[in-house]
């Protein structure tokens, strides 16, 4: 066995676990510097913003990045600055969600929310602050004007009123109604698919793929999207709190549509498995370079928290 | 008299109010037009969006665009996604502003506030909404690739921790405390200072003018943006209500920082016919094409309203 199938050999059995863990800390590190300093004036905002982002999150969106990476060929330095900025479009996101206008949510990933460690002030434009640093970071970033400005574009898109904000103000207007499976279906895909589906679509731009490539990618980011919405509501059904690091029953309690109040939990189970193999089937044409991704796919659809 | 000479003489007896006139209409079509309609689903967030924007405000730094703008020789229609966008920032901050946890103000422009007309949720979420349309309307309007990243990072700085947001984090720390004069100017600089800089800056980056250019044009806006706000301060102790659409005196009776509170209103008042000055300065290498930059320099820091 020569050196290059050695390393080909061990690259191979690094699992999903292990992969998520270098990639969650290679974002922690593009966080940290991208993010004003703790000591520097605006003080506290600055430290509300570094004590919403960096504390550890799942951090899905970047390890989507950083997958889809691998797919391409693209290294993961290239795109550091994406997954940060995706990042911090989705914990704005949190912190403004998890305002007392919004969710009123004491507990984010087992701390507190940024409003009650701060304020709301703070988590507002905390909020702010990371939502406009996120365009900074890509617009800063590695790239051509063109690549930069066509992820631009797909962020954009991904967080405005057809995607993730407009999704928020669906989950808002439904509190308390009945949805039809359309309806939320649609809702989901806004409000977390959006962004899920920009993660695929970041690398893409990077590295200016044909449209059939991009075309594959976006329904497969659209099948995982949902998917891993549905998994969400089951896991606040059925998941461990301690595991999740919030409360769960949140959404019942709230009178929030979800998937399996509206078709039932096995029914929604057999949903998200059918959407992933639907995202696998995306993925058909790849060959070895494609595992990373498909094993994020089953760990996002088969998580425990 | 030629035709071409009449042409100038009529644009010369232009006033600067009936320019500010014809900016506001031009601003107020490109909002509507990028704005998401009313009555698409999500339609409440939809609405938020367009009742806080379409109501005819001074439109200052649309009109600094566009006023730039003749100085470069930049037709308005390659403008006008630039403005549009940089009043959507401002207009995102009024909203975030005027929220209960910020300076719970109920009225603005002689209306109710966002959340006062609609509820808190949606105002916050309109206004991160406003915050991303900006982005993707400067990214989706004219220019190369790299005029238009350019300009994202102008705007991106501008509004972030080091500017808009940053400048607000500070005013509402400094609520009930004594702030020196540079501490002070610290703040206005960046709350309100660092977007109007950016609307000049906006057109010298489509223009791609040279550095010794953009130098003029950036101390040019910095001293402006400076007067503005000392001009407002001074409008909140001595201006009219009903001129203005909103209550006076707010900012002694919540222990706000201003300019008058620390120097007086006549050295405020001097200061800000200082830095007028200053301002024209830094535009005295150019001829007639800078009359309109100068009227509205002039218009600006002796505003009533």
């Amino acid at each position: 066995m020569t050196r290059t199938q050695t390393t080909k050999a061990m690259a191979d059995t690094v699992t999903i676990d292990q992969r998520l863990l270098v990639w969650a800390e290679r974002v922690e590190k593009a966080l940290d510097a991208a993010l004003p300093l703790p000591d520097a004036e605006p003080a506290r905002l600055h430290q509300a913003m570094r004590y919403s982002t960096l504390n550890g999150g799942k951090r899905v969106r970047p390890a989507l990045i950083y997958a889809t990476g691998e797919l391409l060929g693209i290294a993961p330095t290239e795109l550091d600055a994406s997954a940060a900025a995706i990042e911090m479009i989705h914990v704005y996101s949190l912190v403004h969600d998890d305002l007392p206008a919004m969710d009123d949510d004491e507990f984010r990933r087992g701390r507190l929310t940024c409003h009650r460690q701060y304020d709301e002030a703070t988590a507002i434009l905390a909020g702010d602050a990371l939502q406009v640093l996120a365009f900074q970071t890509l617009a800063e970033g590695p790239g051509s004007a063109e690549q930069k400005l066509a992820m631009i574009q797909i962020l954009a898109r991904a967080s405005g009123t057809a995607g993730m904000a407009g999704g928020q103000a669906v989950d808002l207007a439904a509190a308390g109604r009945v949805l039809t499976l359309i309806e939320l279906e649609e809702m989901h895909k806004a409000k977390t698919g959006a962004l899920l589906q920009a993660s695929v679509l970041l690398p893409a731009a990077k590295a200016e793929v044909d449209a059939s490539l991009r075309g594959c990618l976006a329904r497969f980011g659209q099948a995982l999207g949902l998917a891993f919405q549905i998994v969400d509501d089951l896991l606040d059904i059925e998941g461990d709190p301690a595991l999740l690091g919030k409360a769960t029953g949140m959404d019942q309690a709230r009178g929030k549509p979800t998937y399996p109040a509206i078709v039932g939990v096995p029914a929604a189970r057999l949903k998200a498995q059918e959407l992933h193999t639907l995202a696998l089937q995306e993925l058909s044409a790849f060959g070895a370079q494609a595992d990373p991704l498909r094993a994020l796919a089953h760990f996002l659809t088969n998580r425990n928290a």
